[in-house]
Formats: C-alpha cells, structure tokens, sequence
C-alpha cells in the first residue's frame, strides 16, 4: 500500500534458489510506471502447448486485467503464450480506461512475441483508481522481449513487489515415475490480504506435462487450502490473481499423478506462508488449527474469524495469552459452536477446556508460547469432526504506521 | 478491555442531564469486584407492572447472563423487577460456575428486594474467562437497596464503565396527546464493538405505559438501525445487552404513538454515537450512507464492510482521502455491486463517479474534507434503491496500544 519499509523480521534468511523450468524464458525493466530507480515490469514468456490454469478474486470490482484473464483461461493451448505484470498501478476502478490499458498492453505483446493475444495474461499492482500510464509499459516491451532468460526469475520476483519487503519464491523437484519434474514459483503481496477465492499475485511454472481441466482443478483444489486460508488484514483486494503454467517441456506426464499434486501444493503452501511473514507489520507468525467442527467449511469459517479479529490479532502482538478474545471470536463467526464443549491451546499448552480455564492452568507456561516468533493456536469446537488450518500475522503499530500515513 | 485511558477527543463536552423516570431508582457501590477505588455495580429498582424489553447478543459463546436475561424476557409484569450490573468481569466462558454466580445474584437480589427472582436482570461485563467474586456483589446488596434514589442515573453510568473514557447518557421526552412521557437511557462500550443483533450495555428507562409486545417491537426495529449499525473494531461482544424498562408511572398510553417510537429511537441512535465516540483509539467520528443498493440489507452489508476494513480506517486515520480503500470494500462486501456505477463522496465533493475518478477530482478538496473530526462518507452502488447509514470511528495507534499493552 505504502512506501517500501525494512525487511520483515518474519522473511527467510534468503531468496531460494529455484530451478530452471524448460519452455520458460524471464525480463524484468524499469519502466518507471510509478516507482522510479526498480524494475516494475515483468514479462514471462512461455513455449508453445503450455496449458495454463488460474484462480482470481471474486471482488465485486475486480480490475480490468483481472477479468481480461479470467475469459482467457481454459483457451487453446496451440502456441506460445506470455505473461505481463506491471508494479505501481493496479488498473483498477479505472472504467473504460482499464480495458484499453489492457488491450493495448496485450495486444503489443501479442505483436512483439509473435502469439496469439488471447495467450496474454497480465496482472497490475499497486494503487487503485489512477489510470495506467501504459505507453510506458508498452514502450519497453521490445527491450524486454529482447533480454529474455531461463535464469531471470529472481529478478521477476523483486519487479512484481509493491509494499512487500522481501521477494517471495518457492520450488519443488518431484520424481515421477523415474523422471524429474520441476515446479518454481514466485509471489508478491503483503497487506489488503484475505483472498476470498483466490490470492494476490502468484506465479507458478512447472515443465510437467497436464491436461488444462486436470491442471485447472489441482490448482482450484489447493488454492482452498493455501492461498484461500491465509488473512493479513481481512480486506481483499481487487487485483488477486493465481496463474501455473505448465510448459510440458519436461515430456513428463502428471495427470493424475498424486506426487506431483502434492508438490504443487507444498510451492503453493510455502508462497502464502511468505505472503504472511510479509504481512504489513508482522512481527508474529500465526498458525491456527480448528478442529472438532461441525464441517471443514465450518472449521475455517471459526479459523478466519479468529484470524482477522483485531482483539485477537493485538494480543498476539502484546504477547498476551489473552484466550478470553478466542472464545469470543468463536463466538461471533457465525458457525457453529457449543461454548461448553469449546477448549483452546497455545503450543502444547492447553488453556480452556470445555467452556472454561483449564484446571492446571498456568499464565507464565501460556506466556511463554506467545513469547515465540511462530505461535500455534489450537482450537477444538468439540462438536464434530470438520477441521482446517489458516495462517495470520499480529496487528501492531507498524501496520498502522503503513496504512495511516502513506497515501497507497 | 484495558486500562481507562485520558478521555476520547470526542466525548461530548459534558454529561448531560437525564430527566428523572418515575418508577426507577438507582444505587452503586465500590464492591471490588476487579477495580479499585470506583464504583463497579449498579442497582436500578422498578416499580411494580414494569414492562422490560430487550435485545441480546447473538454469540455462540454468550455469556450466562446474557441467557438469563433471555430466558425471562416477556415473563409477567405484575410485580417489581431490578437490574443489576457488574463491572470489571464478564462472566463469560465460566462453565457452570457463570450459572451459579448468576442464581446466587438474581436469588440475592430477589430477596433483598422482595421481588420475583425472574423480575431479577443482570448484567457483567469486563474480562472474559475468570470466576466471577459473586460474594462480593451480594455483600454489598443491603447497602445498596438502602441507598437507592430516583436522581443516581448518572452515577449509575459512571459504576457500568470499563475501557470507557466518559461515561454515556441520553434522553427525550415527548408529548403525547398534550401529556409528557420521558425517556432516560445509559450505555458503556469502547471496544470488541460490532454489536451483530443487538448491542453492548444499555439501559433505557421510560415512564411511559405501553405493552410489552409492542415495545419489544420497538426496541428491536430501532436495534437493528442504531446499535447493530455501528462498529469500532467487527468483534463482537459475549456480553452485548440492550434493556429497556417502562414503568408506566406516568399513566400515558404509547401504544401505536409514533412520537414516542421516534423519541426512543433518537434515544438508542444517541447512545450508540457516542459509544462510536469512545471507539478504543479512535479520532474521528465516521458516518457511512449508502445508496442506491439492491436492498437496505445489502447496503448495510456494504456499509459495515467499508466500516469494518482496517485499510479504510486507517486512511481516515491519516486523513487520507484514499477512496480506492472503499471500491475494494464495496468489492468484497459479498452483496451486490456493479464496479462501473459506483460513486463515493467525502462529506460534499465526488471523489468517484460511474467506476472512475469524478472529472473535476480535488485531491485538495477530498482532502479538507479528511481533516474533520466528523467525516461522512456516501456511497452510491448505482443499481438500487436500497440505502443504509452507519457509523464506525478510525482505527490508530491508540487502539493498539490499548489492546497490545494491556491484559484486558
């Protein structure tokens, strides 16, 4: 939202190494959409066959990108195709000015890659409601197409930042049937975090060979479970986009492969986790497990009110085992539950139990969970079987510092 | 939730004076039930035939009065009735120990008073999960019957405080058919406030003569257009409760009377302003109006999302005019929108129109508008004739230091 802060004390302690993905080629360049002195482009150019799957937001007022590539998906996958994404400007609430940014911008792509226009996927970050100066996108794409590297991944993840403090990436190398496939991946996103039915802007290749539907549904499948249960600060935004491109380059078949489908989902799982660690502010990494639930729907239903009340989330951050505030975000979730048969715990520390303090409970034992970087919650509904798990970040001055002093 | 903090920049200037109800008398007392050196419980007395009406909090995990209080709302009015309400502890998530503590109460109060133990109302509010000290309120039970007075109401709001910085009274009094009725009412609430059927605590008087069915109408249509259209931070209380009493002492006849429906209404909206007023941290008092929605409910839903979203409260907070923040509100309210009729003003000046910035946008303009104490926000969906107001406060440093620093 805001100017670029210092590095999240949650990141990793680098950027990972991620493979080369054949049929994959990377440029990045400054174009100076908003940002002046970084790269705020990013082209992905991608081999003939690649089938591509995705997952976006359901936002009432989705962006002019973001609903060019939802018609798009599912499309031929005959020739090449190209990814574009810009930093600095979302494209958004911009009326009919959006859509001519985004048919000018994927038609020149179209015309500088030599593919087809309906295989130009692009996606725009940063602030909502200015129009996008995309003469300037437009104006670098031949140096762009020109600069293209299997290696350049790195780079494209540092072009797609906005307030984010850390570039985002992940890979995993699976074995199938005695080949080797490769899934990398890359991310941006770091506040108006709480992805309804998709996530912020994530971009993931892999040279596996898979038809469009089997991909289209792994990918829905573990959106659910990753992306889909993360929460920064419970707004979504606009512009939340999912793409994996499957190249094929591998010659390695995975449809229906369990191992492959697996690994997908741990690159995806690791993404929103990072997306976490960079949540505006974030000082604490929160992982919530809801169990004993009347559904799983339910489960995460009392997961994401826990993980989006401000009262929870400011306790977190005070290191207070303030469990009162859990039972209170159960409560107002709206799924079921039953307050006697609730119990909660901190790391191992169990402090409720059905519907009340735990008989051996201890505040210092409690304290010292919340003293931890990563905090575990666990709570058991006690009324069923349904359970899920989401990820969050605490509340803190930093947030507000961000949010209430920087014009986005 | 935490310490009582200097007074809100918006408090009223002062207390105001409430009309004496006749048929009610107040009493507080220091029981030190958890605070130290203030009064923490109230007693209000009702004469005989008092008729009592109420909304409650909708909670999964409500606290044992609250089911108290539910379970005798409606019963008979032959006899005299009481409140009684404790500060400093909820009484929430207590297990059988909150049944007990609130039949040791409402017996104790019967007694001494020697009235119906189902005429016996309570209330507690304050931390959630401890035992609440019972003996203590009861030990003070005698003094306080002794000491009852029809003039205590404002001491009366002072005893019901928690993080409250100033304590919160309102009345009318109205005329009907040439014959005067009055309305006293008092609230507390400051944070976990996004009150979802009902409210936080509050305590209306009235000597009008009206049955109860119909004023349990009132009170719940009025509900559901004050206190449940206000929100400090979306959590929603365990112990949220809305009484109302009328004793009938004046003779007068409201039922049907369109005046007094109003007059008690004003009453509810003016509480729940300046609980709004007294919003944990808050700077700015913030009315959102929203038209031209599918449904008054659906705009509600918008207007509550706008409210409720820390990137949106926090622009208020900087005095930022970032109306992008409200179209990715409206976008992810779930109810009904069309990205490209939206409009939004700040207090006079259009600042969007038709899916983009007005034409004649100020970001001058936009901005003067930031700088009020009282800031209103319309917001036009364009596709309805639906519409609904509601009113939130700004989300600051403050509010984290009162709930990251504090055990509440």
């Amino acid at each position: 939202m805001a100017q670029i802060t210092a590095v999240s004390p949650l990141a990793p302690a680098k950027f990972p190494t991620l493979p080369v993905i054949q049929g994959v080629q990377f440029a990045t360049i400054a174009a100076g959409v908003k940002y002046q002195g970084r790269s705020d482009v990013m082209l992905a150019t991608l081999a003939a066959g690649t089938v591509i799957a995705g997952a976006f937001t359901r936002s009432a007022t989705r962006a002019a990108p973001v609903l060019d590539c939802q018609e798009k998906l599912g499309g031929t996958s005959d020739g090449g195709a190209a990814i574009l994404v810009n930093s600095g400007n979302a494209n958004a609430f911009t009326g009919k000015h959006g859509t001519a940014s985004v048919e000018a911008i994927t038609s020149s792509v179209a015309s500088v890659c030599g593919i087809d226009q309906a295989r130009v996927f692009t996606s725009s970050t940063g602030v909502i409601g200015e129009p996008l100066p995309h003469d300037r996108i437009t104006a670098s794409l031949e140096t762009l197409a020109a600069t293209t590297s299997p290696d350049n991944i790195a780079d494209a993840a540092q072009a797609i930042m906005t307030t984010d403090t850390f570039p985002k990436g992940a890979s995993a190398t699976v074995d199938v049937n005695g080949q080797s496939v490769s899934i990398a991946g890359i991310a941006k996103g770091s506040g108006m975090i709480a992805p309804d039915m998709a996530t912020m802007l994530v971009y993931i290749f892999t040279d596996a060979k898979i038809d469009q539907t089997a991909l289209q549904g792994l990918v829905s499948d573990s959106n659910n479970k990753t992306f889909n249960c993360i929460t920064v600060d419970s707004d979504t935004s606009t512009s939340d986009s999912l793409i994996v491109a499957a190249t094929g380059a591998s010659g390695v078949d995975v449809n229906g492969n369990e191992a492959f489908a697996a690994a997908l989902r741990d690159v995806m799982q690791d993404l929103a986790h990072q997306v976490v660690r960079d949540g505006e502010g974030a000082t604490k990494f929160v992982e919530i497990t809801v169990t004993g639930a009347a559904s799983d729907a339910d489960a995460k239903v009392h997961g994401l009110a826990i993980a989006n009340s401000p009262l929870v989330k400011t306790a977190v951050a005070g290191e207070d085992p303030n469990w009162g505030r859990i039972v209170m975000a159960v409560g107002k979730s709206g799924a079921a539950a039953d307050r006697d048969r609730l119990s909660i715990r901190f790391g191992d520390v169990e402090v409720a139990k059905d519907g009340w303090r735990s008989e051996d409970y201890s505040e210092e034992a409690a304290a010292a969970q919340m003293k931890k970087d990563e905090i575990a919650i666990g709570v058991d509904i006690g009324i069923g079987t349904g359970r899920a798990t989401v990820w969050t970040c605490d509340l803190t001055h930093g947030y507000i510092t961000i949010n209430a002093d920087y014009r986005s």
